[in-house]
């Protein structure tokens, strides 16, 4: 299948790749020229614009964006997505941004006569390069079969969530409890140590117990507890604290919408934000363990 | 080996009982001599008081109390077990308390010359009648290597946590986390299901995502998810919001004593005593979430 | 001199009245044809749209509009002020919205010749209808002398707080910390009644204490406490709890932006939300005290 | 009257120093001997122990006591006040203690014929220095009135609260409330800075407007603000971070007795916790504003 991809970014990049190794026809467009050259090499087209590139004879379109105002410019703008693409053409964003957004923009879609699949992923840049991404997807799911087999290509598991909106729903809620969850075994892990229990011992004790998550037994922020986890190469790599608190952002936004109160993610984004702002942005989101493991010169 | 048991209450008496099944001859003791009549059944004798107990031939004493103060009294206490017990015999506290009074009474035993294991469990009076708890022990790994014969007639897991007092550290560490995880999962099951995602179809993305964890694979407090857990039954049995709020309380008094700030579960602990104001303080604490699902009359 | 109104809601139409009585010549809009009777009874001429008013020879243009997206669009869209005013007419948003759209909408105002004051009020409808609203007014100290008069009509405080946006900043700092205040005050009362205390004699220890603050002195939510207060009349009419909601959404947005923590605030907007959920949005902010004081059926 | 005076730290010792400077007979005791020398010099004889104090005629005991455990050994312990008192001699505690415990130690004192008040003090070593410091008051009106002349001789305020532990409910509640407050104010003025508004401007808006708290108007936290205030000179003096801790703690501990939410106050508690756990423990609690106006580094 002929398929038009827009946004070439640390994710985008490497997905795009994987479509072209996996024999699709790529026609790409990136704001940043540049980030084109590595494609073209894999036979992948550039297009001049996302008009021209949406105005091709495709199959489908796929976009991988920073956040809503991209989504919204690049299908809804003068020269986007919707006024030039013709009817049919599947439309995939894989974006992560706001339910509502995703919804306005597959509802202009439909109206079209563009089937649109809001398709959010993780599994991070790693994931991207491995081809082993999870798509979480809202749309209906006719269009979610045609676009499975090239979905594919890109990841490992795909899951069906409703309709439209529902794909960014998922991640969102996925993504709210996550950041609760590491926090929380920040929280649990440093309170242990500081009562003396060895930080070793007390992960094996919650991961077969009732504490047991993800962000303990697969991603433990504690150095050396899990040897492949950023916590024990220095936070470096991995999901940044600042692309957590973006998250958390749009679950305690879309959390305000819809009127829905969300105690702990609102304190979560904040010590988030806090850490953020003694410039840890960077690191692995499971580094704000650090504003639970200070030094205390003053502690008799 | 002969037994002292003191403390017959919902986890005490089936824990005897399972050890006087085991062929323990067992010497017990309950404030309430009625709590003596099942064990009597199956060949326990009763003692009339602490003190005596404690002064009979015994290679170990068992207590199981519901808080700090009675452990502090039944050890320490003018007719408490260390006025009467024989040097040797090993002593083991399976309630859950403060780690700081674990170690009070520890150090008291160790005095008298008798190896003491804080031996608090997870498991719930389910467990603890079907002898499947998980002890969390504290103290020498001598003495628990004596004591595991023993406690292997009540519990299937017996994990060695360190010095004295560490296994209350693990208990209470795990329960802050798993108290902080269950309002996580309340939090991220309300705000999708408000965003129109099935929860059936949420649970099961977040149960193969990062936001994995106990509270929403085995335990999720949204109807019908799980089909055995409480939320699936009105949130009868399981593990009562005010128990969870007790331990919620011993861990942010061990943080205070510790000056470790424990942001998520002082949080936490509001949000379970706010609803335990409620009314709701003997519900199982996954009903917590009913504090997210309210009615809306006036939502337009 | 003669003057353009748009927006005549609950509070632009009093203010409106207010600068008709004072003798000013008044042409206004509103989205909503009906809201102009009332202010042509008091001899205003209405405009067509926004575009009519604006392109009139006037000496100042005054706007009062519900949020940044009504904002943005009265002044910056197609049909919008900036189309068609003449260089020179001082412009005053007396609109309570971000700072950043503040900002924004004055450096466009600038140029184009504008200058622009952003002047958003507390006081309320009542001060609104008394002409004693307390104006926090961001812009050029020059264009503000010459509005000043006008000001004067409607309010009896006008503060100056420095240049562009920062009578928004003044705005949302204070709300904040009153949002964070009146919790603080509803927590007391309601921790000290329930400990036994009086709450009128509690009230006035706080009130010649270290806790004294306008939301304990001037608006005590305790019922009967402060005779005049929303509270002794079932927290009717004063500030309403969504309205408060907004402010600290947009506290919250600001320091997300500017990476800002706001622990508390965050916390107190949850708060809210929790207290909008349940129905009681359009009561007094200050009734946010029956989350404190819930019937407890279970209580022994 | 013959007054036995007992507990000679920084706030006892000045307290004592003003009542024999009115001419009063004192009979004083502190378990560091070397406490009482300064109060010899001011004639005040010294008793050898708690007992030998009690057991002397005198017209009314004050205590001044570091915390509940020291006041419950003072009164109750074997050596104790109790254990010797005169009938009909007047009990005063000016320490800060839980309500529940005061409530004990009176209800004791009732049953041996002792009016007791519990009588908590707020001005901090300025106001016990220089005589002006509030007596919140909790006990039967008749016994205050006996008290009022000497309590009138160390303090300027002396506020009846009703009932025995009603005066800890006043300070606990005020305190809580307070906590917060400083918070809030910290909050506000380093959003409303970070955002460009002018820190003293700012605080002049907010003290003319529903902002308006002690906190902000007698004691901010932005250096500069107020002259006299800790912060404009380094946060030293006034009310350490770390009193303020154990105040809330107090608070936090009888909410939890009594079944009562304090959100916002456990999550001050747990804000100082941090501040003090890095090491500020001792400065002035306003410093708490240094947790929100952090360097950031890797801020673009």
């Amino acid at each position: 299948m002929r398929i038009g991809f827009i946004g070439l970014g640390n994710m985008g990049a490497p997905m795009a790749a994987n479509l072209a190794r996996a024999g699709h026809e790529l026609v790409a467009f990136d704001a940043l020229a540049a980030a084109l050259a590595p494609l073209a090499a894999l036979g992948a087209r550039a297009a001049g614009s996302v008009g021209t590139l949406a105005a091709e004879e495709l199959g489908m379109i796929i976009t991988m964006l920073p956040a809503s105002p991209e989504v919204r410019a690049v299908y809804l703008g003068e020269d986007g997505v919707l006024a030039s693409v013709r009817p049919g053409v599947i439309l995939v964003d894989a974006s992560t941004i706001d339910p509502h957004t995703a919804r306005e923009v597959a509802a202009a879609a439909a109206a079209r006569g563009n089937p649109m699949l809001d398709a959010p992923v993780s599994g991070g840049t790693g994931g991207a390069k491995a081809g082993t991404l999870t798509f979480m997807v809202g749309g209906e799911a006719a269009a979610l079969e045609l676009a499975r087999p090239v979905l594919a290509a890109m990841g490992r598991n795909i899951v069906h969530c409703g309709g439209p909106g529902t794909g960014q729903v998922a991640k969102i809620a996925n993504n709210l409890l996550l950041g609760i969850s590491m926090i929380g075994v920040a929280e649990a892990m440093s309170l242990g140590t500081s009562l003396g229990i060895d930080p070793a011992v007390l992960a094996s004790v919650i991961n077969t117990s009732s504490g047991r998550c993800w962000s303990s037994d697969s991603y433990n922020p504690w150095p050396g507890v899990v040897p492949g986890a950023p916590a024990s190469r220095d936070y470096a790599g991995g999901f940044a604290a600042d692309l957590m608190l973006k998250d958390l952002g749009l679950a305690c936004d879309a959390a305000r919408r819809a009127r829905q109160p969300v105690l702990l993610g609102a304190l979560a984004q904040q010590i988030y934000q806090q850490f953020s702002a003694r410039g840890f942005g960077r690191l692995d989101f499971s580094a704000v363990i650090k504003s639970y493991r200070s030094d205390r010169p003053d502690d008799a």
